[in-house]
């Protein structure tokens, strides 16, 4: 059988952690590519890294989305805890999810792969315009006339297999392949050195009412119970 | 009249000077992006920098596709002197388009920018897949669902005015427009310190070709004549 290579586009969090099971499960091998984007979230990359560690190839990124300004994932304001998220998101980066899959596209060409997979989802798409699934319809058009092999005929599939799930679905899946959530992390405001989850973000509130609703008991180390 | 803000997508070559020149004939005030890709022509940056003297921005993006590799533009081939291109040439950076628009498209959002112009046009697009008219459209319809401004209707729309021109009518239109070309470099292999057109490689050849069929005097310094 001829070896089947994927980039996984690798948060660190959750759902990246998810995905990349997921790859694995198809007996992709997988490249990982993770960004370092001078987000807040330096944890994260440590995440990812520890994620990576039986993949393939595992490059970080550096992107330099700061020179540009405008988001709460790279700037200094304040998270909101405990809000219910309507519209857009203040810690909206912009054309974040374009960007990645960019480049995650060049690596796909120049690694051979025949997919890429992207941890969007139900519960992100919400708010963020970029996780819908007819953004990804949208870009998977694009990237079909983009790049070489897609004009060979040789496309490039964008999987976003999550898309459809809840978090509780996309744990109870990710439980059924093995993945260790507790080395992931996908709080937007971690605390102390250690990089423990706050417990209050609308991430940590998503995660910890998905793990309570899977019926899966909750690795995540938490600041506060 | 309200102030109309745009991203010029500035390589520093004769089309995106012309571009830049087309943008500023519409009155945009124009904030030029370029990249620093670890490409071998450091001139070409050179020269982005002093055709943006003017504009009302101008951000030098690192990015770092040699993380990557894949291409003779970033790493240590023979660029091909005197050949026909067939096909997609070697010097084909996998989805650069498709991430040099992404960056753009950020950049748009933050500064409320209704247009990116980009200096793909018909000569390169008989190569490059990321240069033809139906990447750009396919690249559109993915932009207005990709953002937040796109999903509240006020999409980016993307430019390429020069994308019906052969290199001769881009020559004519810039030359009435008042663009001095002796600013620009698109040699793919510069000489000296200088940075003189090598006078050899398939750009210089259609450049110099370019000014003769525009009967415009070529203000290109070469290495050679």
């Amino acid at each position: 059988m001829d070896t089947k290579h994927a980039v996984v586009l690798l948060s660190g969090g959750l759902d990246s952690a998810t995905i990349l099971a997921v790859a694995k499960s198809e007996d992709y091998l997988c490249h990982c590519l993770s960004f370092d984007y001078g987000q807040r979230n330096r944890h994260e990359l440590e995440a990812a890294k520890r994620l990576a560690a039986g993949a393939a190839s595992h490059t970080i990124m550096p992107i330099h989305l700061d020179h540009f300004g405008g988001s709460a994932l790279t700037g200094d304001g304040e998270v909101p805890k405990n809000t219910e998220t309507k519209g857009i998101p203040v810690t909206y980066v912009p054309a974040r999810n374009t960007i990645f899959l960019s480049y995650a596209l060049a690596l796909a060409e120049i690694r051979n792969a025949e997919a890429v997979f992207i941890g969007v989802n139900s519960v992100d798409y919400s708010g963020y315009p970029d996780c819908r699934p007819e953004f990804i319809a949208a870009y998977q058009k694009m990237a079909n006339l983009a790049t070489k092999r897609g004009v060979e005929g040789d496309t490039v599939t964008i999987r976003a297999p999550l898309q459809n799930l809840t978090k509780s679905g996309i744990i109870a899946w990710g439980t059924s392949l093995g993945v260790d959530y507790s080395l992931t992390l996908t709080c937007y405001d971690p605390v102390g050195a250690e990089g423990l989850a706050c417990g209050g973000c609308d991430s940590c509130r998503l995660r910890r009412q998905g793990f309570l609703e899977a019926g899966v008991d909750d690795p995540t180390r938490y600041a506060k119970k």
